[in-house]
């Protein structure tokens, strides 16, 4: 029997978003049967992780990126041949680099994909018309300006909201301890939810032509596929995608399936034609 | 740093159960940071495992169990102390027996829970007023009688459906390619749905006092905690809880946060007090 295909995930931070990513690989997969399903591990790795804004900010000397990559090498040593980490503050560049340097040091194999470079490609792909994509993100990745270097060389401006704005409500909405979403998994999370919604129409008031929902929280609460016309671009949609066109693209669905069938079919009709 | 503790789950049988038994050890764990949560790794292992009904009905001779025991050692070897399958099919003796036989042979140390057992248990534990329990499952579990000698160990009647009811609405709701939970993972499922609910109601006309969902894959259609007033017990959430309390009962969230608040609140009401 053939060696099958595997897709790693890296979850646990937090374990929703883990979780989510995983589904989301299944729902833009084209299967009708268990047997067509690719193989994919979820490394949920929770207690050990030290939170990544709180080592941005320097509340934290240890890097996460230590056990990160530790949990990457697992995913290599298990079969997985392309990886992601569902955690966009943890591709800050001061967490991201010592990953990518401690996975160069243990030999691993394993391709692991940026999330914010594929959130940019995929902008520039199927989002021609959008040049100011606002970011909804922790404040670790907000400060440490995760997305304007990497949005910048795709031609895109990324805009922030401000200080405020972005400590108060999205931070907030992410952290707190009573009503953040880290704190609460399954109840109604109307309040946290209430933020980002409010911090999405300051971002368009900004200039935003699309807004990424760029902290892996955030889709948890927010499942829209627009805002006031705007297109809320999920990153765990676009990297789920990415993850299935690495070890299987005869396997990923149309786009059409995805959060972005709105969007894309309006680029799409201006386009004319469709093809990924 | 203490080496953390690890629930293993396999999934990918299909799919979406393994996500959603992950995703109830997060719901059920008391956890305001990500840190607090639990570890865990799923390998969700679709591609490889032939279908467990169809080994059942003899239409293919390679057991399930060689796969989904060398996925067991995989996840021993990943540092974890308990695991279970979310599959209650490759419970039935002819699947799991098998797998007991080569988990032995291999040495591991690993923890692997029963969840039909975990079933009954919870059963004869909260529902002390059931003695019969319907069953809604795949004709592989039905046809094996995979849960009358688990269930009457405990003083448990198992009902299930008849035969015309049992492939022409259960089986049905969960394989038929085209509007089976199988096939479509995203859409909404209404005929499975609906179908299932029929077969329930059926179940209730033959004297059920509680049903069990007893295919991981029905939850995924049927949230409700009762129907017709008898207690819809999710053996996800039972064994969720199962194996949270193998590694840290102590994060273990009451059992009112579960989809069985209706009725185990209506049996604390009678017994007038509550510990697990």
């Amino acid at each position: 029997m053939r060696p099958a295909r595997r897709i790693g995930v890296i979850g646990g931070l937090g374990p929703m978003a883990g979780v989510d990513l995983v589904r989301k690989v299944f729902e833009q997969t084209a299967a009708i049967t268990d047997q067509e399903h690719l193989n994919v591990a979820l490394l949920s790795c929770s207690e050990n992780v030290r939170d990544r804004s709180e080592f941005l900010f320097g509340r934290t000397s240890r890097n996460p990126a230590i056990e990160i990559a530790a949990s990457l090498v697992q995913l290599d040593a298990m079969g997985c041949d392309v990886a992601a980490i569902a955690c966009l503050t943890s591709h800050s560049p001061r967490i991201y680099d010592e990953i990518t340097a401690q996975l160069s040091r243990s030999g691993t194999r394993l391709r692991l994909l940026h999330a914010v470079e594929e959130v940019a490609a995929f902008c520039r792909q199927y989002l021609s018309d959008v040049d100011a994509v606002g970011v909804l993100a922790t404040s670790g990745s907000v400060n440490s300006d995760l997305f304007g270097p990497v949005f910048g060389r795709c031609g895109l401006t990324a805009i922030y909201p401000d200080p405020d704005v972005q400590g108060g409500l999205v931070h907030d909405a992410i952290y707190n301890a009573k009503h953040g979403i880290k704190a609460a998994v399954c109840p109604t999370m109307t309040q946290a939810r209430n933020q980002l919604m409010e911090a999405a129409q300051h971002l368009i008031d900004k200039g935003a032509e699309a807004i990424v929902l760029g902290c892996t929280e955030i889709p948890l609460v927010i499942s829209e596929s627009t805002i006031a016309g705007r297109t809320l671009i999920d990153p765990a949609v676009v990297v789920a995608r990415s993850l299935i066109r690495h070890v299987a693209p005869e396997k990923l669905r149309p786009l059409a399936f995805s959060a972005f069938a709105n969007a894309v079919q309006g680029d799409l009709a201006r386009a004319g034609s469709f093809r990924e």
